[in-house]
């Protein structure tokens, strides 16, 4: 990215006053919110924030920051975890909270049209009554478009894929302002480069969602629940393994580890044993779910696995899940005052059990607080590392902490990131993960972003290094 | 690409006869077998085949044609269906087939790793016995890495998605000769570009695809079949949209028109009332097969279906399936002598109706023989266009045809290929259906191939219309 003189950033600060009036914001406040995410990394405030209401707002900043080299970052619900919306170069700030509208639902081909910034939650509301549901579930009540920009999934994957599986098509605004649409709403097509998932988890740096096709899925007939306490790790991750090798069409399956029981019983007043836990969600025809749950209580039984106990009710559902809901808090809760970091590594499931293991063990040598959930169908595992942010030292632990995690990860053949993204918290570890590979990534983001301006400095370091297929 | 002069090629040539013996052919006879896919797009043989034994093979070959601007051209199985390999601007095919080693099955983690020649039936014959296969089913006994360059799938794709779904990372040698890996063996990742989909349907104009890593799935429980006859094309529809709304975990879910099931029954000896025919496929644990087969069924009934038939064990399955394996067959044999074109249109699933009913009246009007199939469960039809190749006009109103139905899919929200690709035959479809969006796949295409060397003339059309960017 070019340098921006002060006086040019000025004048386009002027021009977006002049066009969005109110809309353009300049307050140390507003831009304060809109420079950090929930993660640990330091607040980086643009110099503006744009609340944009439609795509031919998003598209005229792009226009105007385009003429003169100034960056662009979107912004949903600040609900990134690895610092993906700081404006660590200065720059605007699109945010497309105000572009919630729900353009189009079609029951009939399971399929609908939103703006980026509606939300998952209201989307579902929205859904209420067609008997169809958008399964991905991040924990936190993100944009769609976030989510997408992020590659999210969270506890349902393991059934409903992530965002990689369930985004049809994207409209995009362009570094140079130009909208395009990705794909259309055929279920499958063989039709030119796959545009779609370029964009789904280019974190706003190849461009900008403002509009996404979404595919839908029926609401099962029928969820049931279910929780079981394990004598190791081990035994739990065997119990996955296996559970998912036999072919039940599980909905979820979770894990905590004793340390993370404990932070629930003391937080949620629960009074589960606290050892290693999983936690499963089963859903189709009352016969299908019968099945399931006997068929896993047995594979949870052969593997040790203790205090088998099931819900159908929603309610009581609920309460048997009440632990893994409230992990992140009662994980805080350990240690008033602290602020969690949430690693993100992911591995081929057979890999699983060790990676835990070492982790585990890392904890206890770097002499941190760190409990472990798990969206272990997929090979997923968070530790909250609970730290004082003022105490340097021991943020340095985190970090090594961190690093250990994903450099392991990335040695077993999985990644440095399942769900969370790189954000530029990451940026040496995709590196190391992807190798020669980023290569190419740095061409298409010289190609489709040439003057460097949409999100930059995330997700890749745009250098000459790269230049190598001439 | 820059025009290359012949006595360039023939030090190329030299080079690789040098490097490969007799790997590297020149005679006719194989060359034409390595211009011609099995569409009707006449036969562009390359000025010599190289059989790569490995993936250096392949980034030696690459590297020299890289060095001159020599265009490369994979090729697999020769069983794509939209000219994709033929040599239209010359240059060298790189035969892949003798890459067929099966290099790692992962049975706990449900992956495997395979060189880029290996077939989906060689794959599925080394699977016997680990309880685990790969699905995807484009009908060919096509290689696997062909199958991930044209986005293959085919009937199981209503369970089990498409290549893009079942790829998780590619070796890809690039158009410098580089060897790079677009992903790992995590089931879910969020770190950086998602190359590893950008490879997959990318017919090889970015890349060649030396080895993959594939997602497997447990093998069913249990398998059972159904047929349906239906009194119009309609109800039909309206069956298999109810039977997915409902949720009912179809495995596959197939349309016959009347005039394919009478040429069914003529080529394979049946007697199936001549009638829109639904083929089902269930498959799950026997209480959920017996489940399914009801619920499909009452639906079935509902919309006027008759001669509801099911069967469970391989054999009666096989023959109640009969006529839907023998679909492409039987519709050449309305008219022997005569040569088939598929065509590739899917739409949403609520549009089938109206696209297949469209289609069916431009077939009338045309004077065309064209039976009708379709994986209707994700909305996408072939119609076999049986024509005489030496009659001209006739040829012309097949292409007249074959327009019709893409230009009307595009219109409808779908696609004018399903699962074949675009080649060179769909080029100006692609344009029509994709839209300003191909700025951004040329831009691509010129940023990973800038001497436009992988497989020229496919997919896109490189001009400078599309510098957009800058």
């Amino acid at each position: 990215m070019t340098a921006v003189a002060k006086s040019e950033k000025a004048q386009i600060i002027t021009q977006l006053r002049e066009l969005f009036g109110e809309r353009c914001a300049l307050g140390q406040t507003i831009r304060d919110q809109h420079g950090k995410d929930v993660s640990f990394h330091p607040t980086c405030p643009p110099d503006a924030v744009v609340f944009a209401k439609s795509t031919q707002d998003v598209a005229a900043v792009v226009d105007i920051c385009h003429a003169s080299s100034v960056p662009v970052i979107p912004f949903g619900t600040g609900t990134s975890c690895e610092g993906g919306i700081g404006a660590i170069s200065g720059g605007i700030c699109i945010d497309l909270s105000q572009m919630n509208a729900i353009l189009e639902v079609n029951t009939a081909d399971f399929d609908c049209r939103v703006q980026a910034g509606v939300t998952r939650k209201q989307l579902n509301a929205e859904l209420h009554g067609t008997g169809l549901h958008f399964p991905i579930d991040p924990g936190a009540d993100a944009s769609l478009g976030g989510m997408a920009s992020t590659r999210a999934s969270g506890t349902n994957a393991v059934r409903y894929g992530t965002m990689r599986d369930n985004v049809m098509s994207l409209q995009v605004v362009m570094s140079n302002g130009e909208i395009i649409e990705t794909g259309g709403r055929a279920r499958k097509s063989a039709a030119g480069y796959d545009l779609t998932r370029l964009f789904t988890g280019a974190e706003g740096t190849l461009g900008i969602i403002t509009e996404l096709t979404l595919r839908l899925h029926p609401l099962p007939e029928g969820v049931s629940a279910a929780r079981c306490g394990f004598p190791s790790l081990q035994t739990a991750i065997d119990t996955v393994i296996q559970v998912i090798q036999t072919g039940i069409p599980i909905g979820r399956i979770e894990f905590l580890d004793e340390l993370q029981v404990a932070a629930c019983n003391r937080y949620s007043k629960l009074n589960l044993p606290e050892v290693p836990t999983l936690f499963f969600e089963f859903q189709g025809s009352p016969a299908s779910l019968a099945e399931q749950v006997e068929m896993v209580e047995a594979i949870a039984r052969d593997n040790g696995g203790s205090g088998y106990a099931w819900a159908t009710t929603p309610e009581a559902r609920s309460q048997l899940w009440q632990a893994r809901h409230d992990v992140w808090w009662a994980a805080l809760a350990l240690r008033p005052g602290c602020q969690g970091i949430p690693t993100d590594a992911c591995v081929p499931i057979s890999m699983l059990g060790d990676a835990a293991v070492a982790a585990r063990r890392d904890v206890l040598e770097l002499g941190l607080t760190a409990p472990m959930c798990g969206h272990v169908g997929d090979g997923n595992f968070h530790l909250c590392i609970v730290v004082n942010p003022d105490d340097a030292d021991e943020m340095t632990r985190a970090a090594e902490l961190n690093a250990r995690l994903m450099r392991r990860a990335i040695r077993l053949g999985g990644t440095c990131t399942g769900e969370h993204g790189i954000g530029y918290g990451k940026l040496d570890f995709l590196e190391l993960e992807r190798g020669p590979s980023m290569h190419a990534m740095v061409a298409i983001k010289k190609a489709l972003d040439p003057r460097n301006i949409m999100n930059p400095g995330k997700v890749l370091r745009v250098t000459d290094r790269y230049d190598t297929f001439q």
